[in-house]
């Protein structure tokens, strides 16, 4: 069983097999990060809201592994530890979004 | 410490203190993916290529942080196992790139 | 009044002012598109399908005022009369869907 | 000859022969444009800054015009005068970025 600290050893060790490293300055890892999301919202273009995507479960899963690979891709290029930088956001969430001010509510916690 | 699977547990928990799932359907998720993936560009708009973006690491963990968020609450709508996703793609990625035709390259796999 | 022609002159004479020119290679020019066309969307990243987004026609004409700007700078870096190439392109898209075949249907053309 | 407004015409008839309208609330019109822009950016995935891209005008006139047909679903949508709307913008811009202070530097205005 895989977990997240073998799945980055693995796209290190299949980037340098391939000697890609070259290619992946953080400016073209930031492209390649947006056109994948972009690939992720084009399954929900001319979706209704809500619409179940029944089917698509495997769609969605292949799209999201790809923007996730270029996020570890990313984090492995500046030494970011992703699951440390997410709790610390998470934290810091948790304060900005009371959960009595902002329950039910979307509203930005600007606007709270 | 922190592993990915309790960071998807608080982040569930998170999302159901604050009675916000009646917003999350799978669209909006993928357009707040794709906002924040946008946001990771932003911080390289007008560099060169292969600029250090020394004394950046902080902002490029903040906002990959943000990307790996919806990444998760996607996976999550989804009951997608992303580690197990990522490790699947990774292993077509090596037969679609054998490492003696795509060392050095930069190409696509259909143009290889 | 001006017309495209007369703003395509107005935006050159404001980069040669500048001496900006030197920033605008075509990869940093739709990096620039891309961001804007994202703000355009942030505009609707909570809202329902169909809301109307009464008052804010405001907020939508300044964000597609900042996407039009690069599609311009775009357009003029490779010399491209873009109502011409709109012009080509619906050419090729009444063909691409008949009126028959397409009527009501939100399908891609190779969905026809 | 087209101009700007026989093209709008011209788009605002293909819809309406199509009954498309239907599916063209502001949120799925944003959606499109920022795939299309997507797929602008996609053209320069891994060229590097100032590489010329000789011989690929075509390629991005085609998706250039693809953005611009979903500028001016939107601008349709909310009556806006695209070319005013940049022009007011041009105004703005022209005060934010006073010659002198601005020439040569890529800053954002609140930086100058």
């Amino acid at each position: 069983m895989a977990d997240l600290d073998t799945l980055r050893e693995k796209i290190k060790t299949f980037i340098e097999d391939r000697d890609w490293k070259q290619f992946h300055d953080p400016k073209n890892l930031a492209i390649s990060l947006q056109l994948e999301a972009s690939e992720v919202l084009e399954l929900f273009q001319w979706t209704k809201d809500n619409q179940a995507k029944v089917g698509k479960e495997q769609e969605v899963a292949d799209e999201l592994a790809d923007v996730f690979y270029w996020v570890i891709l990313l984090a492995n290029h500046y030494n970011i530890d992703l699951v440390q930088a997410l709790e610390k956001k998470m934290d810091q969430n948790e304060k900005k979004y009371p959960i009595e001010k902002s329950k039910g509510k979307a509203d930005k916690y600007t606007d709270l």
